[in-house]
């Protein structure tokens, strides 16, 4: 981990903030709250790196780049994607939508919702952040639906998105009642059914 | 129709396109327009009228104000919601979901898809779009639902919000393929049968 250790002198040196977990989660906050206020486009590197108080190239370090930090920050990924699909593969193949739809709502409620509205604004603002919350989507459910067998992967990963998305359109961003204030167990039991007929069952 | 004899006198000597479903058409139009370019915060009444070429009095005469024009050029209501509902209904109750869902998409798509662009921005950039979004699912899908005699009204009508926006959201928005292209009765055999729960099935 040497440019770990690099990016934490040179970090103290200039008398910022300390490197490594930290400077991720100022890199993350700042993101969120940039990409929300001026959407994918107007959000530049340079300017979420200033807000959380770190140089430029720790989001190359950290993220890969502009789209990555959106993915990590705003689609409130872990940053190992293959550990949350771990996760939500332990369990039976027939309680996977519950498994998504708990998980999912759970991270986003924890996160106060923001980032959805961020994440929204984004893609309805440029057409590159909808190219990255379909590639995220399209690894994510691919991976997840292949892994138990499903027929026709392309179409149900659009389907398990249009739901996902959709729930948290009416939860955090229109805020519809009684769904913005529903308890999670609720949504749960009404959604994955759902969900789960969209991954294993007969869609036509 | 004095009103509109009026007004149709008035555009003429000024020049001006005629009134009456034509001012009407041209103020769908510029809405539109002007929806999609500055979200609903934005977008006055008199830059939307002045597109369309028509007096500002135009919008309260037609559509009784802004959020009448969001609702009907955006949400892509025809005039009579009351006349869509009727349409809706005309069928067997356990195949409501599917006349829902073929009928969206079917005005969707003929308007382009761009009114959801619209409406996605209009919603995530301002509280007030939420709200109009809001009110018109809970009019128009509480009356449909409860015209069918189902219980939890309010979380079904939510539940079906979550489907249709979703819905519009990955086809016309972040434009997921296969879901971009694909044929209108692919996804009403897809989505419908969710959606046919979500009405009368069991919620938990």
């Amino acid at each position: 981990m040497s440019a770990t250790d690099n990016t934490e002198t040179t970090a103290r040196r200039r008398g910022r903030r300390p490197a490594g977990q930290d400077t991720r989660t100022a890199l993350v906050e700042a993101a969120r709250a940039v990409f929300a206020e001026n959407g994918y486009d107007g959000a530049t590197v340079r300017a979420i790196a200033t807000r959380a108080g770190v140089d430029a190239a720790m989001v190359n370090h950290w993220f890969g780049g502009k789209e990555g930090l959106f993915a990590h920050a705003v689609l409130e990924l872990p940053f190992d994607p293959v550990e949350l699909q771990q996760t939500l593969r332990d369990g039976p193949d027939d309680e996977l939508g519950e498994r998504i739809v708990r998980t999912f709502i759970t991270r986003w409620d924890s996160a106060g919702g923001g980032v959805f509205v961020a994440l929204i604004r984004s893609v309805a603002g440029h057409e590159q952040a909808g190219h990255v919350l379909r590639d995220f989507f399209q690894r994510f459910f691919s991976a997840l639906i292949s892994a138990i067998g499903s027929d026709r992967i392309p179409l149900r990963m659009n389907l398990c998105a249009s739901q996902m998305v959709g729930l948290g359109m009416i939860r955090y961003v229109a805020k519809f009642e009684p769904f913005a204030t529903e308890d999670v167990e609720v949504l749960v039991r009404a959604v994955a059914p759902n969900l789960q007929r969209y991954i294993t069952g007969e869609i036509g």
